[in-house]
């Protein structure tokens, strides 16, 4: 098999012991003569991948007693409406801190539903950075929204100190399980398994369960989160495989060392590659302001257009996968999720650097 | 590996061929060093499937030209919800017909959106038939919704021959792909996968497109078929796995040849199994009227409880899965979907007999 480094930004690579793990046993779950897949979910094997799912976030993720884990469908775009649809009342305001597209696609899809005001937009310096937050007293936001991590810029909150809200809402999506996060700041979190955890097709939410008191009534059953509260996310047919692959990417990160460890590893491949850039005297220049570097998404350019194309060119021959940048901003991106393995970024780290020795004249 | 039979409802059996297909590719897909489920859904690799599968679809469907195939998240369940919320207007009234608990569903979604008549209802009769039609005028109703077959009770529609309306939608979860249906008297289709297409986590939608002009404004984005229409269900990312497995379940009903021949497949297998029934005497007694008879799932008690948990302990011991009915009506089901193999039939047909030999005193 090909050697391949795959910084595709999601979905992305799985761990490879994941992987094939899930292979072994595709045609025959546990002994039982039938996939996984095709397993009732109201039965007692799939019911136990998904309480093990469960259990295996809370335990990773330090997750209080007060919250509750739940495995939707749809993405984080469907929770861009359900959370205005369950939380957004008449005569409220709820409150989006824009560091990005992302956090921009979900305040205008509470902008349907009610009042919103964008608290700070990073707008103005191309998103390179996460804004300073101007004060603001928790009455004026019904919820507050961010997201912790912009895949396309390339920036991340390094810490959410700065921020309190009793109802704090935050979008996950990139960077749930790469580091430790004070779950109990946060009335809600989500996130699409594609990136940190699993393949596409699954969503996570992490949801204070006072948070419920909170909702509007009379939603669809399927968009309101209580009904998944009171069902155990089996309200209608899970999406039982990306749930199972869930479980076992879990199982792979708490053998690995569990947030400490792989937060350890993050920062040391991301570090490989910021350190290419800022050893390459311009040749590669940073997009993210410094002190809001991702750990997850690298982004870059180089010198030009040209030089960027064959940049990507050339490492696609060598085997890295995904480095270009989102079709919104063009230019580089590696992200370096948790199941990229260091040796791929060295790799890339080399890469970047021969490539600078033939091309930097 | 133990021989088994699988009667699973859904999440429900998967082709044999189709699962070592995927096994064996698992790892590396067309030789790239990665897994389908790590490749980009904006990379040629994953494209060419995502298009396959629609192609794949529309031909073995008949599909005309003027309708849209939709991969979506969330299931029926989630149908339920965007219809009424897309095609519901003041002023104006639905219909849906119900003939079980399915349908029973959908309207309650839609009856909060707007004004829903259940034009008739075979809930008198324990949903054990198709209730005949009463004559209605097109102009009574925006829409007409109704569900092919009724896993629970174990109807199907035999035909849509008395049904007609400009804006018919159809809930084919459950029979989709297993005979051929005239797609050109419904504006809108939609399927769970997990019965007859694939694994669970991804919908399939057919859409005719001039559907598109009748749909509500300002929804949020991701519960907008127009959405999904103009993404060619690439706005967020798909359930990229699922539908890869769709396209390997569509080429296997191609290879096997196509709708003509899983129907008389189907046909084939059923029969077996309500030959089995009319021709106990009475120790078995099926749920569904003669003409209103499911070929997916064959429902039908034994003569007391007692019996039944009997009939289901000898049969799970013998390798049959799912066989219990519903937990809303008990009883026993066979789930006979298009991945369930003749010798399954046979083998549980065998079973009955042999079961009434032993317990019919």
């Amino acid at each position: 098999m090909k050697q391949v480094y795959n910084f595709n930004a999601g979905p992305a690579a799985l761990p490879r012991q994941v992987l094939k793990k899930a292979k072994e046993e595709f045609l025959d779950f546990q002994d039982t003569g039938i996939s996984i897949m095709e397993h009732s979910h109201r039965g007692k094997h799939y019911e136990e991948v998904h309480e093990e799912a469960k259990n295996l976030l809370k335990e990773l993720l330090s997750i209080p007693d007060q919250y509750e884990v739940l495995f939707l469908q749809g993405g984080a775009s469907l929770q861009f409406a359900m959370i205005p649809m369950n939380f957004m009342k008449p005569g409220e305001q709820s409150g989006y801190i824009l560091t990005g597209s992302w956090s921009e696609k979900a305040l205008k899809e509470a902008d349907k539903f009610g009042d919103v005001k964008d608290i700070v937009s990073g707008k103005a310096s191309n998103y390179a950075s996460i804004p300073d937050l101007p004060s603001f007293s928790p009455e004026e936001y019904s919820y507050v929204h961010l997201t912790s991590n912009n895949t396309i810029y390339g920036t991340q909150w390094a810490s959410f100190d700065g921020i309190d809200h009793p109802f704090l809402i935050a979008d996950m999506s990139s960077d749930i399980l790469s580091r430790r996060i004070p779950i109990d700041k946060f009335g809600l979190i989500y996130a699409g398994a594609q990136k940190n955890l699993g393949p596409a097709g699954v969503t996570v939410v992490i949801f204070r369960k006072d948070a419920a008191e909170r909702a509007n009534e009379g939603l669809p059953a399927i968009l309101s989160y209580e009904t998944h509260i009171k069902n155990r996310s089996l309200y209608n047919t899970p999406p039982t495989f990306s749930i199972y692959l869930l479980k076992l990417v879990l199982e792979w990160a708490k053998n690995l060392g569990g947030l400490e460890e792989l937060e350890k590893r993050n920062q040391e491949k991301a570090q490989l590659i910021y350190e290419a850039i800022d050893q390459s005297s311009g040749f590669y220049s940073g997009h993210a302001a410094r002190d809001s570097r991702s750990l997850m998404n690298i982004t870059f350019t180089l010198k030009n257009e040209e030089l960027t194309k064959q940049f990507l060119k050339e490492a696609h021959e060598q085997g890295f996968y995904g480095l270009a940048g989102h079709r919104s901003i063009g230019g580089c991106r590696a992200s370096a999720y948790n199941a990229v393995p260091l040796e791929a970024c060295q790799a890339l780290r080399d890469f970047m650097e021969n490539f600078q020795k033939k091309h930097d004249k």
